[in-house]
């Protein structure tokens, strides 16, 4: 097993970073192959998965498998679901690589923790991703809260589940999380623009009997200074489909994120309007972490959820079926 | 508001710590207001409670109303349910109190986290207590694991919970973590003993379908290295009542801890058997991390029960009646 110095050592900055890709489901063949492939400092070197193997992609069985046939392979991205996600991140960083984690990063905050804390050791790089920080109109809201007393916060996520998680059964079983697998996006965001510790008071948890996991939710919030935060998540929503956050200054100011994060409103008018770019950002951001030698690893939107589970109600909702 | 380094100053070490007591329920009366009047080092000043007024304790209806007549208390123990502790916590912090919490430090991992950066920043002292660590043999069964490989660990916690939380209604609240609340313990002498992050993999959580939290657990847990850690909780044991944790070692020796950590078994022989005296240690602790500037706030077992909800199994179980 190299060390993270030899790896590093043996790299060229110069050269593209080789990267492997586990899991090559909706997300791989969405977003993170067409990222790789479009950023001229990575190159995609190869993929493993136990099922499905998509074409245009040399494809492996298993991590394993994979490394033995490309040893070259510098950084590994999982884009498995994530109750499986620790197993192959702890393998991946055993032997030397760079991780890029999907969200959410593990299946619980115990599974995140161990592996920054394996990465550590390594000395590899470690970037537990929220795609959703990389939406174009985030940081602009972030500096105009930055200058702002607020008076409250309120989250509207409503996607169908059919429409865009088609044959996921993973996300109603237990550590899927449910309507909080997408729900998830919106904290992420909110922790992004707010800073600061957010704090679970309330939670409604709407399980379908069938299920293990919420397919509606509704979260109170509290910033540390008192600012309420409303969330409404829900996963049954049809024809108009909503990831807004939407933020009230102490002076009736207002600002709104739209279409997560693509859209910017001020004071009822749209300031900005930007094409969705979200994983191009994230890979530049995994390359310089790892040229840099620096992790990302922010837990705190999977912290949020765990606490919603920990305090949440759960309230009996009809069977879901696809 | 005296900041901290006044307040330090303003203190003669050689003096009685002045502690008052927010919350005068069943724990406070069983173990805290005998355990501070039991050391020379404290002294009990006062009480508050918006219901009971136990005898022999000066008692006020708020945390405020007590500081405003006995201004010269250095130190609050909060000993309320979990669900109000983060406001009362921020509140004695804010007026440059130390902090002395009752476990679970708070219902949240966000609140516990909000309460330790308030700590820090006002630069008091914070206990997030666990009494279970100061249990007599813990300390000697961490000697124990720490020379050894280990094969598995097993958790048995079980007891009644109408002998143990007469009229305790709030523990099976959203919040409340049901079974939990002592099962705590055990994870709180879990995390001491081995060290390291424990990953919890599947929960099994029985909750009664009158009520919000489970009356009965079942954990898979697994440490960092992949030993082995079931834990079995029940609240609805008769007779014999039940808080043990077993290990056995690769090459199958046996250390077991039972009654909650006054005796110690090896290889089948009790080997010691002490008093109960978790309060004083926990008092004494408390005191010295003041005259030293320190804080103790690990919220590990916290992060587990938060992990066992986020991924747990609900599974319906009769409903419960007091």
């Amino acid at each position: 097993m190299a060390t993270t110095t030899t790896r590093q050592a043996r790299r060229n900055p110069d050269q593209p970073l080789k990267i492997g890709i586990v899991g090559l489901g909706k997300i791989a063949i969405d977003q993170h192959i067409p990222a790789v492939r479009a950023n001229p400092g990575l190159e995609l070197v190869a993929g493993s998965s136990p099922r499905g193997r998509p074409e245009g992609i040399e494809a492996y069985p298993s991590l394993g498998e994979m490394l033995t046939a490309h040893p070259e392979i510098e950084a590994i991205s999982i884009c498995t679901p994530p109750q499986v996600r620790r197993e192959i991140a702890c393998e991946a960083i055993a032997a030397g690589r760079h991780v890029f984690l999907e969200k959410p990063p593990a299946a619980t905050l115990g599974e995140a923790e161990s592996i920054r804390l394996l990465a550590e050791r390594h000395g590899v790089s470690l970037l537990a991703s929220w795609h959703s920080r990389f939406a174009p109109v985030v940081e602009a809201a972030r500096d105009w809260i930055m200058h702002r007393q607020l008076r409250q916060v309120t989250i509207t996520w409503k996607e169908n589940v059919r429409q865009w998680h088609p044959g996921q059964n993973w996300i109603f079983a237990p550590g899927g999380m449910g309507v909080f697998d997408p729900g998830i996006n919106s904290l992420s965001i909110l922790t992004r623009i707010l800073g600061g510790t957010i704090i679970v008071s309330k939670a409604d948890l709407h399980v379908p009997e069938n299920r293990d996991a919420p397919i509606q939710a509704e979260l109170d919030m509290v910033t540390e200074e008192g600012v309420p935060i409303r969330a409404e998540y829900d996963f049954l929503q049809e024809n108009q489909q909503t990831w807004s956050i939407a933020v009230e200054s102490a002076k009736g100011e207002r600002l709104a994120l739209h279409m997560g994060g693509t859209i910017l409103e001020v004071d009822g008018k749209v300031v900005r309007q930007e094409k969705e770019a979200e994983y191009p950002g994230l890979y530049a951001h995994f390359r310089e972490l790892v040229v840099q030698g620096r992790s990302d690893a922010d837990f705190s939107p999977l912290r949020i959820v765990a606490d919603a589970f920990l305090v949440g109600k759960r309230i009996a909702a009809p069977a879901y079926v696809e």
